[in-house]
């Protein structure tokens, strides 16, 4: 029995398992179609539609009014009805190196590109992605080198008084050598959950990558939940398959994310094979896990030589909004003062340039500048987006444990 | 600075990081709204169409036309416009328990449920889910007791001359004790990837639940991707984003999956501590996994005490097609004798009365009849379907290394 036997039943059973298997048979046209010349084709079935756009963030932005100002959106193009209600768009010139979702609107009515299976999940909404050229320095794509592994496990959290899903990186070769390991702490934003970093940041493709490269020290990469009213992503915990929210929903939590992480640093360092002082611990985080970065590594001011604060204000209150304690950003800069003495390698603040946070951002660097707190500040163009966060992680992670 | 004070922030920056982090804002409506009695409320958002369906695996099915000649397929039914072109639709009755899987089709075009992020895809189709009672007998629900960890990672293929990626399960406690565990080796269909089991099959909450109840022992889970041209699942190799495709695409491979499965076991028991004897080897699968395992198991005919075969002819030739060797069977026949005077624990196989396979397992098992190869045959109803494929495991797994 050979594989052309195989193969060869495989293409006549194909129509019979479709049909009982799925719920609805593909379709035959290809969407996207990445040209070689790294324009795109995007391709939609509807042959009642009147009209049938698509949104994404590789088209001219429009500028939307939010209650922080006008900020940019991702933008809209018509696309055109061909034969046999075939409905087509190709941009108008190529399109750089990046990772790029969108969507469809039919009519009015949003939906997904059903000839790509390839989505992302950002908070609640779903919309389909494809990569040109492997991403930004082609440290996105998925390459012929030694591959890390991602596992997901459970750890004990005493403080919060629960099992907590959480989501690790280990470096090629992690389990066939006996070496230890240096790890970085990363940390998701309000919307996200231990598998935005994975599913959004491209952690695994990047950090894989960088390592072959030579550029980045094998480290373990450490991916908690970091709304502690949640034991785990929307839909892997016994809360079930509820729909997710900015801010991991309305629970009430036991204790917060800074005075519990403790419990991970344990439980990596007693799990792990990990190098465990300062000089090969690093934190970081995007947005709330910036702010989270920014306040644990005060909390535990000799525990990190490495803090990066991705679109957030590493002094919080910089950031306005209410409820606020009148002590706490005057309790913050002691605790910076405390971290100052003993010392750290890296202090990286990164922010881009239309953020609804850079005002926050520039306000917090200049409070530091008042202390004398050091730190290296990178500005980047655009906003509160998960393509900055993917080159911040890009940009981040070769500086560790140098 | 405390929890109240980081909700308060999340509510406050809510707008702003949707706004720029998201391509596109959430809906406020509920779909799909599971009632206290099981019926279900589907809600679709489409003020300018005319006419809006739901087509899902628990509404009266269809007959459809096959190859394989009439079969059942998923049913429709019409939604309703209520007000502000909110369409709603709720089930005549109650759900029984099971994962169920469902689209919305408006004026014709298919489209997923923008207020339901929980998604599984099937080869090249994805399709919005959710889980009436956590699902059969309770076992695919995520439920508050020690969970297993999933990893991806990567083991190296010398008869393949690849790395490949690979999804293993392990139980609860795994990483904390010293005890050696016995394997499940866990094969998808033609469709399928290493991604199958774990994402359509609920293979880590079915065991987490098994284990918990105390009606399966502890096991490691092995999954690998049965499609030898292929590296790893759509998407996770340096092939890049392709649209899926029945038995995984049509590049060569180097050799076939029955004749190189030896590397995945060597790798496995030198990677886990695992009870290395055929008391502690079991081998499943469903389809093209089936056959592989009805194959491998008679390749290595000492190897496996547990053999399991989910919706496929264990005697392939059984299943017609061209292009096959004449001596196929006879050769194959062979083996099973081996196999037999070997002995084994148990030779289960399992199929849906409708399945389009049906008639070639009961021709299988009349030929295995005549060499008095013993196994134990379950009949379902139903056909070729993942909600089968869910229930098989769900009494096999309890059946292994008892």
């Amino acid at each position: 029995m050979n594989k052309f036997f195989i193969i060869s039943l495989g293409l006549i059973i194909s129509t019979a398992i479709y049909a009982q298997q799925a719920l609805f048979g593909g379709q035959a046209i290809v969407s996207p179609e990445i040209h070689p010349d790294n324009t795109v084709t995007f391709r939609f079935v509807a042959p009642k539609a009147i009209k049938v756009q698509l949104t994404g963030d590789f088209l001219p932005k429009q500028k939307i009014q939010t209650s922080f100002g006008e900020m940019d959106a991702a933008g809209n193009a018509d696309l055109t009805e061909k034969e046999n209600g075939v409905w087509e768009f190709t941009t108008p010139s190529p399109l750089q190196p990046e990772l790029y979702s969108y969507s469809f609107i039919v009519d009015g009515v949003k939906t997904s590109d059903p000839n790509n299976v390839y989505q992302i999940r950002d908070v609640a909404t779903v919309t389909n992605i494809f990569i040109i050229a492997d991403g930004r320095d082609g440290l996105y794509g998925v390459k012929d080198i030694p591959h890390g592994s991602v596992t997901r496990r459970w750890y004990d959290s005493p403080g919060l008084q629960a099992q907590r899903r959480i989501t690790i990186y280990t470096p090629p070769g992690y389990e066939s050598n006996n070496q230890t390991y240096p790890v970085l702490y990363l940390l998701h934003g309000s919307g996200g959950d231990e598998e935005a970093w994975i599913a959004l940041g491209r952690t695994s493709q990047i950090l894989d990558n960088l390592i072959a490269q030579g550029k980045a020290k094998p480290m373990i990469v450490v991916m908690p939940n970091g709304h502690t009213q949640n034991p785990a992503a929307p839909g892997e915990s016994s809360h079930g398959m509820f729909k997710p929210a900015m801010g991991g929903g309305q629970r009430e939590a036991v204790a917060s994310m800074e005075d519990t992480f403790g419990d991970i640093i344990k439980f990596v360092e007693s799990n792990y094979r990990v190098k465990k002082n300062k000089a090969n611990r690093a934190i970081a985080g995007l947005s709330m896990g910036g702010m989270h970065s920014s306040r644990i590594s005060s909390l535990y001011p000799n525990m990190f030589d490495y803090v990066g604060v991705f679109s957030a204000p590493p002094v919080v209150t910089t950031m306005g909004g209410n409820n606020q304690d009148p002590n706490a950003e005057s309790e913050f800069m002691k605790k910076l003062e405390v971290q100052k003495k003993n010392g750290y390698k890296l202090y990286w603040i990164a922010c881009g340039n239309t953020d609804f946070l850079y005002n926050g951002v520039i306000e917090s660097m200049k409070k530091m500048d008042g202390i004398d707190f050091k730190y290296v500040y990178r500005e980047s163009g655009g906003g509160h987006t998960w393509d900055n966060w993917r080159i911040y992680l890009s940009e981040y992670a070769p500086m560790l444990f140098k």
